[in-house]
């Protein structure tokens, strides 16, 4: 079985650094690159995309609203032609970076404040999907299963990649317990990897109701923003190695 | 005889126009459209290249330095490879939004202190066109005639334009009067037309000094960012016309 | 009788403009200056109080939310703090310059979104109003009548100049028509004379639906963004003048 | 004897964060606050008040250009009256802050680029210090002993507090040795403590030659920005109570 683990990685700016993205570059096997509306500027897209090659990882856009000093996290009331545009613009900066350097864009993971707009609204995630898939087809969507990115995806002809959270607790209805909540984030080591184990030999989680559900995933999403993520991404690469299954870019997971 | 006819577009921002773009896209053959970071937004781009596909004009890209306060004009300290990878972001960008609306970008034209700085340094000149033909090596070049920026693109295989500024004096090398200088812009309509005819019928210009000179050009630049630009450019084509020549996009000039 | 006539100005950034602000300036006896967030720099802003002192025009400081490329106009979830930390930034750096140059600011006008987020939430204004004072004691907070600014202003202590625009209608409640509805931008001339004279004369305006309604103002508001607005405030003055009434800043207009 | 510790604080920006600023503000005396052009915000320059009112620390303006990309280190052709007003818009900006938290600004300390250009102009240096003599004449510029900045700040009588810099080298005569040339940078513990010891007990460095100068400086500098920043500045300070002197902001310094 394969299965792709992914983090956002270059989302420092200037001087700024917000994780550790080389080590973390050699965990993942997709990388979500910011695209420098919400965080990102061109030499760090490079030095992504460089590393990014060097280690075989896919690289995939992570575009966001434009809006540095609230790093994507505030919504903004742009218009859905206004959403496109800029998904489109963050898209072909990193492709042409891509390119120059001899590779190539494979998946579009949506930043925060961004994704969520763009996950609440059928007709935006439709607009959305139309213009990536002009732009190029063969872009893989990053997404949660079940979803209106992912419904607008398909309609579109455009491939998806659900993924699994393997540090956020899920309710019975499958949605993520919001991250205030008791419980929500899942930090211990034990607790982690007894769920990646689970969700790799069995296809389920336990919600925080002690129930189990059925999971449909490709990919393993790891917080890269936060204390102790590195270590968190090792972990679950390395049950992920214990279970018998094989980390994979998702353009391979989807072969 | 064709000839093309360019000026700088979209260097808007967000509420701000900087002159009138529709009503100038009706006049060139070319528009150099800026990319967001010294001018424009992906809305004004999107904007621009609708326009310019729906009057079958020539689409480029007119990056400039990461710097809206001082519209690029201000040189700035980055290393040849920061300048490589601003110059590829910005093309990609307008790359992706031309493709997402059924176009391509055809040329590359630098804006102020960025073309100023790549047109003083072989190796940055060398650097710079090298990736632009990694990303394209159909991308046509803008340039004055002999300089550094020509001889690159020309060493690395990538076409280039050389261009004929209406409404600046050249001295007896061939170089623009700088623009302090008196007599360094030309504002009267007569002369304007008298040059673009000289240009067009004999391939010369007249020196501040009062001598002839062989003029290599395949473009005439008209300035976008001055008052009376609209007039100027309307004047310069309207001259053309009456000289019998045929104003044609850059990619038809090339042919 | 004396009464304020107000503008926002200074609204440009680095090479743009959005309005004649010098010319504006020779009309109002209020100017609201831009202060760097939503537009202005601290070039423009230092040559709005130069001019302003040379006409003696009011200074005011006119806070936006920190967004360009949206000039301001759209809300975004920031804190009650953030909110206010930006308010203060904003007015501080205006007075320091005001104070270099040897004038002070007088007043407070809040722009666009930031406005209407500060009045809509009465925790907010009062929080807002609370840290302007700490502030600066006099500074004059403008608002429209019988708002959450106005109240919040004067639990405070902060003195605050109620606002009559010229251009806008209002309903029978005394609120704005919103901008889409037919009726609710007043463009024709003879239109806005009649409703200044009927406020300077009557203390009313007629609404929307024919009905005379008490107006409580001491300053006419004039936007600077639209087309046509110094033609506007010229006219708006010249009727205050045909009325017999005096045209004196919001300091004066106080006393 | 009484020494004044400072540091460059509050250099990072939105979700970005440059040093341990709650850590180092328990060491340092005097804080240079970096005021929203090349680093900091409304929210991180209040955060960085109440520290330093809490602490009783000095708060001092830090303005620098206005490049958050370059963190402020590129120079950039802006006029001398733009190099003013940005100075005094920042100083303005963070005086607002300090004044709503019920302290004031004490300090100007300038930041890298902007800090070498105002260095190297007698008449930039000249316009600078009268623009912030007429802001506030109490106002303290910290900078080398026997500079432009320096000479500028007495001539037009504004106080100035001469900095010491524990951990770079000068050579024989007073100036720093470039970063990158060997030995420009003082790193070991040993070596930093003995340069603090024999700075405060004869007055004097050992230059790179080998040679002993005299220093003239009331206050030392710890840079903030390179790791192990804060555990130098504790052996800064440790090393200056150990030697019998009182840590003191500048105020008290220079009383």
């Amino acid at each position: 079985m394969k299965i792709d683990v992914n983090a956002d990685m270059g989302e420092g700016f200037g001087v700024y650094q917000l994780c550790d993205d080389a080590a973390l570059m050699q965990v993942v096997s997709s990388a979500n690159i910011a695209c420098g509306f919400h965080a990102g500027d061109p030499s760090i897209m490079t030095k992504m995309v460089r590393l990014a090659k060097h280690r075989g990882v896919s690289i995939g856009a992570h575009p966001g609203l434009p809006d540095r000093l609230g790093f994507g996290r505030k919504e903004m009331a742009f218009s859905h032609d206004e959403i496109c545009q800029q998904v489109i613009y963050q898209i072909g900066a990193l492709q042409a970076i891509a390119r120059t350097e001899g590779v190539s864009v494979s998946h579009v993971s949506f930043h925060a404040a961004m994704g969520n707009m763009i996950n609440r609204d059928e007709t935006l995630a439709q607009q959305v999907m139309l213009a990536i898939y002009r732009l190029d087809p063969a872009l893989i969507i990053f997404c949660q299963a079940d979803t209106i990115i992912e419904r607008a995806a398909q309609r579109v002809g455009l491939p998806s990649l659900p993924l699994f959270l393997a540090d956020r607790a899920c309710d019975a209805t499958g949605r993520l317990v919001p991250r205030g909540a008791p419980g929500a984030v899942i930090t211990e080591e034990d607790a982690v990897r007894s769920r990646v184990r689970q969700f790799l030999q069995q296809g389920t989680i336990t919600t925080v109701e002690g129930h189990s559900l059925a999971v449909r995933a490709r990919s393993i999403l790891v917080h890269s923003d936060t204390p102790g993520s590195l270590r968190l991404a090792q972990i679950v690469r390395s049950e992920i190695e214990a279970c018998g299954a094989v980390v994979a870019p998702a353009t391979h997971v989807l072969q």
